[in-house]
């Protein structure tokens, strides 16, 4: 683009060699490979490679492969053809315990079937927030999502997943973290205020019968690379409740904030999640049915999660509240994670290794990126990781490049991935994962190239332009009943 | 993408900027308007500033703006359903002058309607040979065309333009300067040592009839961003001929490299033109037909049409020959011009003032970028341009962005933009053009934002995957018709 209309990107390319793309036309995949790596010892490299020392990631050289897959036409085209879920079966049984009643006592090393299965099922919930996301800041409708609640699931084939979806919540997209959230460049848009940030779904009635109670989901939106958290994060511990609990304030501030001149924030996200959810349970409730809350999110949405499920115990006791979430940072100080104990808040927090995102706040860099900032080694003791933790590692999948990559050890994909081929601690890949492989290159460039999979792939035809019938390259209009709406 | 599988791109990112872009599903298009030009002192920043001065490009400050257009709204809604192209004038009493043989004396400026018309045409013919590339190096067809030469017309749209192409023409990719051509990544491919390079096509009887001749036409694809050349230039001259004419050496081996062990080069790119131009001039002489050959090409492609019609006019004499040429480098010396003067070969060469590859070869960076080539001032009056200029500026246009962007400078869709609203060197834009404008930005970053364009735009649905019916992402196998053969 122009340098008049830089992206402002507060990761240095030089860092984060993922935004070094080429335009598509003129040459959009043309990675050479095994070219010398003569351009790899610049200031970016270096400091990744220090930082990464500094981290104790141990990061693997990319010759590393596993040899059991050298044939690695045969295997893609072996694989084209099996199924991509495995069997569902019945756990009624012993649902409490999968949704962490006994703190997966048990069940994470080696990581049982059936957990696994239902982390990746709620990690899908989490992944179809970005997926269906209206990134296009030249889009009126930029910060909503493309379609109504009523079709999420189908546009994204989650149809078979067994949950309806029964509210959207949306949050202020002007608070200080301006970098955080999306703004359309126009001046007319469907909302200056507002992002969807996430929605409520409920298990319908043959899935509440296999999983043994209605279960509640509340899928949280999280935010682009982490980049942008480097220089926003606010460091600033906010008190929450009466106690001694503080969190980050940003945080906070996106979960809470809300104005009576916007449209879709006349209550904040938390006031809209915190209605739909207490009205499904009382509903259900009303009905005799024993009822489940599991709050799910990705990075700033494992964030939001975990104040959601805070609050939510807080309001509805008895009712059991889990959340499942994928590379988190920390939210807030010790007293924050004992009162979620009391409260029986439940937190499974998938991460993986390599990932920076889970070691924020903490480990943050200045603005010049040329120094760590002063006062690591400080908040890292004062913001508190909760829950149980189920690690995963990127050398353990043999699809995966073994680059510092830290757009790819973030995404979600690859957490999923990572997640469907885990067996235990001990063990060699799963040899019969079958997530589709594929998935992981969405919006990243993890996956070997020997499996052919584009990078970043993940996208619209011509970026959602049209040719008419006059032969006019359009926007087209979108769906009215996709228009987002206050009301309905 | 991991460092591990870095582009190899010759022109820092600092000075490209076009390169910088966020992955799609983060933040694609998420230009922040307006923002404070905080990062804009860069070292990249200030290099394309004194580049700039020293070669007076006198760019204009982003703020200009064509009053006229206040309501950008409206005029691109009122746009969309108006035609995009003017009507066909009957031209065939005049197609010698059109066809140059007078130099286009008192056709240019200001620029006849009907001359116009047929240099966006031929541009259109050009920018074919980008539009149906396979540029995909994960793809065993990277470096085809996507289409076969019977299809290539109707798919992108030019079947209108009463043109049938009869041969394409490939060119050998592993010469010397291996970074201008495309090659797979994969060992099974069509073809480890070629690229399609364009086609030859000739006017059907209706289109015959309107511009007074049998047209034979024939299209070479350029090379992507002006940036690979600035390392790769040979800067080596090479005779030509038996005279003193000397070509640059680059260019010559891709017209001319041929070897025995390949399955498309077996004869050279000259030879199959020649060849197949050879037939159907004879063919429709034969026929009584009055026959003329137009040869265009974008960038590279421009300086291989000029060496084709070197050929050309030498082994046909008597044919009227024409080079239409946009964006093309200098390509030999002036003995070269002079002989091509001779031989009667007329050239209109399409020139964007503020484009940096016209002044190629003779400004040449050295491999660090930070100081000018030694030989800089030497080059330039070595290789001398042939023919008569055609010289558009980028600000004539209130369409475009003003800012540094020799990748927008250079696209060829940016000439056939400014062609189509070229009146005269002192006139405003044309207000009644009427190409598409949105095709502008296919594959740059140059149309103002209030015009809600996203920036290279042109791009496969999720790069070509599709999902298939067991819901795995896979890249479906090439129409068989559409496989390259070199029988057929």
């Amino acid at each position: 683009m122009a340098m008049s209309t830089m992206v402002y990107n507060h990761l240095p390319t030089t860092l984060n060699t993922s935004f070094n793309r080429v335009p598509t036309i003129f040459a959009p995949q043309n990675v050479v490979l095994g070219h010398p790596r003569t351009k790899m010892s610049n200031p970016g490299i270096r400091l990744a490679e220090s930082l990464s020392h500094l981290l104790h990631l141990h990061i693997e050289t990319p010759s590393r492969k596993n040899p059991q897959f050298s044939n690695w036409d045969l295997l893609s085209e072996e694989k084209h053809n099996t199924p991509t879920v495995s069997p569902k079966e019945v756990i009624a049984d012993r649902w409490c315990e999968i949704h962490g009643n006994k703190d997966w006592d048990n069940l994470l090393d080696p990581l049982h079937p059936w957990l696994r299965r239902e982390i990746v099922r709620y990690g899908e919930f989490a992944q179809a927030t970005y997926d269906a996301f209206d990134f296009d800041s030249f889009s009126e409708y930029c910060g909503s999502c493309r379609y109504n609640h009523n079709k999420l699931f189908e546009k994204l084939g989650l149809n078979k997943n067994g949950y309806e979806v029964t509210k959207y919540i949306y949050a202020m997209s002007h608070i200080e973290m301006l970098q955080w959230l999306q703004r359309s460049n126009l001046t007319e848009t469907w909302s200056k205020d507002s992002n969807w940030m996430g929605y409520v779904a409920v298990s319908d009635d043959e899935e509440t019968c296999r999983i043994g109670r209605r279960d509640i989901v509340v899928a949280w939106r999280g935010t682009v690379a982490p980049s942008e958290w480097y220089e926003d994060f606010q460091r600033k511990l906010e008190p929450i409740g009466l106690g001694d609990s503080k969190v980050e304030h940003g945080f906070l501030s996106i979960y809470t904030s809300k104005s009576e001149s916007t449209r879709y924030n006349k209550s904040s996200a938390s006031e809209q999640v915190m209605k739909e959810v207490t009205r499904l349970v009382k509903f259900y409730e009303g009905r005799g049915e024993e009822v489940s809350l599991t709050i799910t999110g990705h990075s700033l949405g494992g964030a939001l999660a975990l104040l959601n499920a805070y609050e939510a115990a807080a309001t509805l006791p008895g009712l059991p509240v889990s959340v499942i979430s994928f590379g988190a940072p920390r939210v807030g100080n010790s007293a924050f994670r004992d009162v979620l104990d009391e409260l029986g808040v439940k937190t499974l927090r998938v991460v993986i290794k390599q990932d920076l995102v889970p070691r924020m706040p903490g480990v943050v860099f200045n603005e010049s990126f040329q120094k760590f900032d002063d006062i690591t080694g400080t908040l890292e003791w004062i913001y508190t990781h909760v829950g149980t933790e189920l690690r995963l590692d990127v050398s353990s999948s043999p699809y995966l490049k073994r680059g510092f990559n830290p757009l790819g050890f973030h995404s979600l994909e690859t957490y999923l991935h990572l997640i469907d081929g885990f067996l235990s601690t001990d063990s060699e890949f799963r040899s019969d994962s079958r997530r589709d492989i594929a998935l992981v290159n969405k919006a990243c460039d993890m996956l070997v190239d020997e499996l052919r999979i584009p990078h970043f792939w993940y996208q619209l035809a011509n970026k959602g332009l049209v040719c008419n019938e006059r032969g006019r390259w359009v926007k087209p209009k979108r769906d009215p009943e996709d228009i987002p709406s206050p009301i309905g």
